[in-house]
């Protein structure tokens, strides 16, 4: 059993730890395969997804998940809750906290949020995306797929493009798959690339790789992790158009070809198609982006069971 | 069992089908009666509600139905869902099916968008309205409603009368009936008939009747089914004011008198008292407003089981 | 059993009412510190969560109550729902009710809104807060924190502090501490001050106190019972600027320290730290204010429970 409360981020996590998480998974992920897809492993526990930050898939996912196990599952978001009555944050979680929740999911535009509450709750606290800090789940999903097609984490090249420097998805990843001895390249604009990334992965630095030449990135690799063009998070001034981007940091077949023969190409969603991804290259034979989405709810099965004790 | 896996629309139904529904919502009419509303019929089942269009009365029906056949359900709005960031209906639908849902009750204002989603899911897709298509479980509870009421489902006349043109309860219930041998008189301001109407029904077209004259419309009718305005979708310019409208459209007392004497009053909800119905019409004797409300949770409770296998 | 079918207000109940509420209240309470927070008691039953107005608290209490008393929880809120297209409340009430809804939990910015659906539905009404008329649970459940740390409703001295006059809460604390011979004394700008309150608290008027004057308030207070500023019902006329609300009627440690050595601070929530409560003082040794929201799932249970007829 996980030896923790919490799951905050990856930048924390041993790797027995993700293992224990991925494993589990493994044997969740058949559930949701049968005619009856509930366990009731978790019945009479309570669990707040709590998003404060507009989301289908990951908030539908963890409450599939919770459901899957028998939990009850509420859903509280922004929109229609008293944070618009101006209530902090901390005051939620601790009234949610009150009423005996077992587990806050949390998704919020601040970074560092979700470890503030871990602080300060009885409940254990899951971090379903943190500004631009981390979100965990979607790199232990997206492990679960790597490691699933290719069999192992290590000695791999991961290519990750697009707009890291308002990425989660892509610091929870490098933090994971460095951490396994994946040389994890980061492809960006230079504005879109952040700086004081070799701190934070300080004892994996040599995993750690930069570049601003898509040919570069996806030469050979084993994995092309595109993110999403968040429109909503930048001002357009980043990058002249669509048709633009496209050209530089877009993933299309020719590029697609430049990769190992096996390559998987992963996409964290919403995929904005015709921007960072072609729609053949989506579909096509080596997307493997619907099987993270499978993956999801296993691995939040399995952060859930481990949580809150099974 | 219903040798389907979508319901979709009304017009590709068969009578049989039709007939199915209807015997097996007869049967789960009765568990809404009872102390403890709930059977273990669809345990372990997932069942998404995806609703891109306000709505309460059908999410609500699908969603209690769907919990008193014990199914795990989940809710996706497009006021907090990803549909916000640009994704595209096929890719909410594909990563819906990705997490193993069972089940997609859809309302979106496309029209044939679930028939889209049905070609790429294995999901059953139930289409819970469709731009001004169909809403094939609003014409099965109505249907539900007369034959409980009438006995029978031919050799009726029924009026359906107001905004016909962007009506997809009109269109599915001008499908279920005329397969039936019902005669159906559509009723409305010539700019707001739709063209092409005959085509859609030309199998039974000898039972398809229109007339801008409500007086016509409801002479001797054995059902008189009131449509909604609807506010949101027309423009002011369709009628100069609402006083004008109910002038050659609404239903007062002594419209209802010249209907045959045992008459029912219909209508799908939410209705705008005063604007296209009297208030003491529809509160009145012959109104089974609310009996349609009740058959709604009966057929929907029937549409899944017979979709999700039981 | 309690002898009702709706919970619409603390006015027309007797003492007996209340106390069985809080009495069962208790044993419910334990539920919520069990591994496994789920009894089967209202398996089978329909709850719904019909709120007009934004709420966390409240409306994620009462869910939770639900689902730890097995029973099925539907929320219906405002902003998704088709109250949008103008249908009114009556109708959207006596629709829930056709789908065999055993319970309405409605919040509605109209007073007496819940006692108008009372009179039309066979589904019980709980009142969830409506207009400045009442919210009955909230005033049981500070009943039940006041009584758990005091032994006692009665000769006790209470001090509600703040916007009297847009207060729900207030009038329902007001109705119910008077009737147990417990002392309130209201404090508030004059310009916040209701008319009319002695009428509705006629036959216990002895018990009722007003003043202007917070040091007067608090003097040898047993409770001290802060109300939040709600900026989004009161236009900023009412008075100058937060600073200013704060010098007078403000909660900080001097004011606390004039009260009994064992007072008790309460707050419904949420809190505006700083405007009516200083953030020492809500976080303090005196405060009982998170005791309050795990009190409000044990009321609402035991409210559900036997309304419900268990």
């Amino acid at each position: 059993m996980l030896e923790r409360r919490h799951l905050l981020g990856i930048q924390d996590l041993r790797r027995e730890d993700i293992l224990e998480i991925l494993d589990t998974a493994e044997s969740f992920q058949e559930v949701s395969t049968r005619p009856i897809k509930k366990v009731p492993t978790l019945r009479g526990k309570t669990i707040i997804n709590l998003f404060f930050e507009a989301s289908t898939r990951t908030r539908t996912s963890f409450e599939i998940a919770g459901k899957r196990l028998s939990a009850d599952v509420v859903n509280v978001s922004a929109a229609t809750s008293s944070v618009s009555k101006g209530e902090t944050l901390i005051d939620t979680a601790r009234t949610l906290d009150a009423m005996a929740a077992d587990c806050v999911v949390i998704r919020h535009h601040a970074s560092g949020a979700p470890n503030t509450l871990a602080r300060l709750t009885k409940a254990s606290i899951i971090n379903a995306g943190d500004g631009a800090h981390e979100h965990p789940t979607q790199a232990l999903l997206d492990a679960f797929t790597i490691r699933q097609r290719k069999g192992r984490l290590n000695d791999l090249k991961v290519a990750i493009i697009g707009d890291i420097a308002h990425s989660r998805v892509a610091r929870s990843n490098l933090h994971l798959l460095t951490k396994f001895g994946t040389h994890v390249w980061l492809c960006s604009a230079p504005t879109l690339m952040p700086v004081g990334l070799e701190e934070i992965v300080c004892e994996n630095r040599r995993f750690l790789h930069t570049t601003n030449s898509m040919e570069e990135a996806v030469r050979d690799a084993d994995v092309i992790m595109m993110l999403r063009v968040q429109f909503e998070r930048m001002n357009e001034s980043f990058f002249p158009s669509i048709r633009e981007y496209f050209r530089y940091f877009g993933l299309d077949r020719r590029r697609v070809d430049r990769a190992k023969p096996d390559v998987i190409i992963m996409h964290p969603g919403p995929m904005n198609r015709g921007v960072e991804i072609a729609t053949d290259v989506a579909d096509g034979p080596y997307s493997v982006i619907l099987d993270q989405v499978s993956a999801g709810v296993a691995v939040r099965m399995s952060t859930l069971y481990l949580l809150l004790g099974g």
